[in-house]
């Protein structure tokens, strides 16, 4: 029995909330920071080709939908608080139409990440088992994940790989109350006694999606507070299974990420190759592609075809993590470039699987020989040709074969490509990528080395700065103003994913991006040779920053609250960016965001985001549309945590 | 390896679509068919108070909602298809949108009856080994439910309910591939293949939720064919899982119904008791509530109050559930009727839990001295008194400490009720409930003999009418029209749920009821002492209607799909209400609306809800806004199936 919860605060001020004004196609041609970007959109409209911008100058956005106070849960409705309408046709006000729909997206959130994570588990299930020819290529990974789960050390790595599966699709599912096995054996002992006094602990990532759906169904959850608990087990969720679980699976599997040097941007297509696009977030399919692309009997059908080679091209994440992992991968663009890549006209085959391949790619494709070919059932395109796996993965063993089947469909396509209609740009930068705790803290001598200049004040601090993009702001400008404030003000980048492209391709991955930062920082990044912006993958390796960030504050004795870390999303879009953020303000840390979560409908739900987590949690939500002002603010709330680890360092 | 996918057909005519015209308030008031609903809306119109009518009247409904081409699925919209704007911002055309809003609605539906099955399932298994005191009262199901499962039959009943318990989690809850095992023991072997071919087997509950919030997320799945696949897997999952796994885990926990007779109507409050309304969905606490109530020790300090005992109202579903298993239960009104109880000032105390519970309530609650108390930690109300289970049911075992404690909150209030607020219609009438494939096919000597009776015409169909209700058709008006329709051409009716009160509280449900039916139906139904309208429980119980159906089928030696049996929900508005109707949809008999699911926006997912699954599943979607009407196309089409069974027995 409890005491009845607080009612609401007063309705929000409508006057507060004013339409924003975005970027149209001609400010994003004027202001958008990659050159080979402003290159290619000319192109393209020259072409008639179109593109997201111009899609997104013919929207019109609605305002409620912007708020969050449309309702379309039931079949009553649509509702939509207004001064005329004040309550939905059920009597919920614009606390609970706006706490329930965005516990739906990072529900989904949950449920993206998860999904694809949950056939890397499968997979090393399958491969532990003998059903799939994969190596398990990550032993020290396994071994140590087992460690830290408990498992016999005297197994081989093939049955404790086999059991790491069977924890982590358990606390994927789990329907039983009980804990979380995945968390509890890796989060912050300081962290899990928080969130249980919070009674935020998540019984499975299957679980907290279920009941967010049903408690967000009409007449359950009542309560904006109430949804704003299961927002917070979502968010455990999403951190601990989608992404961790995930994480951990991949790197099993795979093995962990090495340091390359590789070439960056438009530039790196080379038209003389067959080109194949990996465009999408499972790795499975395309690892095997990139290994088939190996394959001597291909390259010489390639050769035959009259092309010089195959060659591989990373779109958003998939991309990332076989680039890493295997070298032989260009990194080109994130989901909104990926029409800029196929106007090129210079891609034989488009490998598309799930999450962040918009449909558009295939009016695009349309206009060259590009064949589009999708491999997952969660994501078909009409006019693809689809060669996948099913919805049971019962043909998950057929791995190799598929990827051999699809690199042939590109080696066939590449006669078929005509010159005439090819335009690369010729801009290409190095970059260097595969960052990860295991490789970069032995630069410092470990830990305490780095924490030494963190505390010294040669680094301010380290940012995570990742997260999707967005045309609500001008294309990748918001990444690059935030980047170079962070940098001016020697704060180390951690970054994957759709925002580090710009990154990458900018030149801010080369250890010539250390010009950027002040001279004390210039000069340990040029004595220890790296860049100031350590690439650490795709949007799942967002679990890399979060270890490296746990390191520290170990090594400091500190909670990560109190530690000079932040996470910013400056141009995010996804369901999946709510639980991106929401999952490091769960540690404690803030997050910050150039474009608003549709939560101003009801000042309630917006202040939970904007201030009372930090109160609960150590970590909130800070959201300026400027993104240089952003930065500023990023930086004089690092200095803030900054002087308060530094007079604990001396109180101590 | 597989064939491109087809494109989707031309973009529909925009012409045909018109915004509809709904019912005011003022129509409501003249055209409802319940006099005690009529009567207690003007008493709470003069008294201030407000209700969904009201509401309803200050809503404009979008009409890019109305037609599902609103999209919120990423932070790059709201998008919305136009003529100026035919594409979202990602490319996805209105198929896509359509295709991703519905089935994001059924997958909410699956959550929503699953997660409350859940917790009886969850119960089911505590009670089995001991962790919670509640017998096990359905031993029979048990055993017939074992016998499906193949379970081993030497074992006790506590065992049995245990392995039950868990294989109905696992359908629940299982993310390896494997057989759903309630639908293969379950379903019929022809639906089975069917569904197999169609590579729409679910693999879970929770899987194809998590599946269906993944898929529809941006940029993953683009072919709004390969939306609706998943969109029948939701469907199977909902109805094999979330309905009749709830319902087997039901019936085993609490027993069978029982038919009982009972006194119906807004008039069945008793001025003088303390009165407590259950309303919501999951049976647990109402259960134990309804047992406490009959403890002498409350009596008589109920009666120490001044009260002349304890009563107990039905609203919604867990009221029906209850009083069919333990009688002393009124069932009073559904979820739009809740309001107008409320608005009576004689409930004592108002026990919510989830779905359907309009957080409006708390409004008219406040106007009198009536303690609402919320007992789920998925539905909370600010304001609400909460005494319930938490997040993890670990207070389970407490259910009884929790219960007593209820029904001592509703005594304690009683002397605050004021006697000039009560306003009580006079009316009630005698109803029967209770009816199951178990009791109601005895009455005619087993299948075959209601089956003769269907092919002799006696009976010319069998309807299950249910659903919920919505303003956006005159309240009850739509689901007694039909009603009327379907009794003057000799169809029985089964009924659940919201739809069914109108039924209880107008007389369709007792055995002078016979009246409305033709002269041969009205001999047989005098007989054998049946009202014409069976009523089977609560919107689960649409699995006992889905059993008669099965029963019958199998008795003819034909499919379901050759069946003279139909489902309609005239007046549906849940999320929940997509699945219930795709349920039988799937079992090969159509659905009939009067109220259109916002798919009006894709010609070709409209097309696919209401022509193309007749080829694919021998079931479609009818929808008339004129529900008698709608009542004739029934009528019309259960003969042409009824003559198809007469020329084929005679054929045979």
């Amino acid at each position: 029995m409890s005491e009845p919860t607080d009612t609401p605060p007063p309705a929000p001020d409508k006057k507060k909330w004013q339409r924003p004004v975005y970027p149209r196609k001609a400010d994003v041609l004027a202001h958008t920071p990659d050159p080979n970007v402003r290159v290619m959109l000319r192109h393209m409209a020259e072409r008639g080709m179109e593109t997201v911008f111009d899609r997104f100058d013919t929207v019109t956005h609605c305002g409620h939908g912007l708020k969050g106070v449309c309702c379309q849960i039931c079949n009553m409705g649509p509702c939509q608080i207004t001064p005329r309408s004040p309550r939905g046709i059920c009597g919920a006000d614009e606390h609970v139409i706006v706490a329930r729909n965005i516990l739906r997206w990072i529900a989904a959130g949950v449920a993206a990440h998860g999904a694809r994570g949950r056939e890397v588990m499968l997979a090393l299930k399958a491969a532990a088992a003998g059903r799939v020819d994969l190596p398990i290529r990550g032993e020290a990974k396994v071994r140590a994940v087992a460690r830290a789960f408990r498992l016999d050390p005297e197994q081989g790595t093939t049955e404790l790989a086999g059991q790491i599966a069977d924890i982590l699709l358990e606390d994927l599912s789990r329907t039983h109350p009980a804990a979380h096995r995945t968390l509890e054996a890796m989060a912050p002992p300081e962290r899990i006694a928080l969130w249980r006094s919070l009674d935020i602990l998540p019984i499975s990532a299957y679980h907290e999606v279920f009941e967010a759906y049903h408690r967000t169904g009409i007449g359950t959850d009542g309560d904006w507070r109430n949804l704003m608990q299961q927002l917070l087990r979502c968010g455990l969720a999403f951190a601990w299974s989608s992404v961790l679980g995930s994480a951990i699976a991949q790197d099993c599997l795979y093995g962990p990420p090495q340091r390359t040097r590789i070439d960056a941007g438009f530039g790196a297509l080379d038209p003389d190759c067959v080109n194949i696009a990996l465009h999408g977030h499972s790795p499975i399919l395309p690892s095997a592609i990139v290994h088939a692309g190996e394959s001597p009997e291909l390259a010489a059908l390639a050769r035959s075809k009259g092309a010089q080679g195959i060659r591989f091209y990373g779109i958003c994440c998939s991309g990332l993590s076989s680039l890493y992992r295997y070298g032989g991968v260009s990194p080109l663009t994130n989901a909104i470039g990926a029409e800029l890549v196929l106007g090129t006209g210079a891609l034989d085959a488009w490998v598309a699987d799930v999450q962040d391949v918009y449909p558009s790619i295939m009016e695009v494709a349309k206009c060259f020989h590009t064949q589009v070919i999708t491999t997952s059932d969660s994501g078909r395109l009409p006019g693809a040709l689809h060669i996948g796996f099913d919805h049971a993965n019962s043909n998950l063993g057929e791995v190799h074969h598929l990827a051999e089947t699809i690199v042939r469909v590109g080696i066939d396509n590449f006669p078929l490509r005509r010159k005439a209609n090819v335009f690369i740009p010729r801009t290409s930068i190095e970059a260097e990528v595969g960052f990860s705790i295991e490789n970069i803290l032995p630069e410092f001598g470990g830990a305490d080395g780095l924490l030494r200049h963190l505390r010294a004040g040669t680094i301010r601090g380290i940012v995570n700065l990742v997260g999707c993009n967005n045309p609500k702001v001008v294309y990748e400008k918001a990444i690059t103003d935030v980047a170079d404030v962070l940098l001016a003000h020697d704060v180390i980048i951690l970054t994957n994913g759709c925002a580090s492209f710009p990154l990458l391709n900018l030149g801010y991955c080369r250890r010539a991006a250390a010009a950027k930062t002040g001279p004390a920082l210039r000069a340990l990044l040029e004595e220890l040779d790296l860049p100031p912006v350590w690439h650490m993958g795709e949007c799942l390796d967002n679990a890399r920053a979060s270890g490296l960030f746990r390191a520290l504050a170990d090594a400091c004795g500190q909670p990560l609250k109190a530690m000079p870390f932040a996470f910013s999303s400056p141009e995010w879009s996804n369901e999946k960016g709510v639980g991106a953020a929401l999952g490091f303000r769960l540690l404690g840390l803030d997050s910050y965001h150039c474009i608003p979560a549709p939560i101003a409908g009801s000042e309630a739900v917006q202040s939970f985001f904007e201030h009372d987590t930090t109160a609960l949690l150590g970590g909130r939500m800070v959201v300026d549309t400027d993104p240089v002002a952003l930065g500023a603010t990023i930086v004089a709330d690092l200095e803030a945590r900054r002087r308060a680890i530094a007079t604990q360092a001396t109180a101590g």
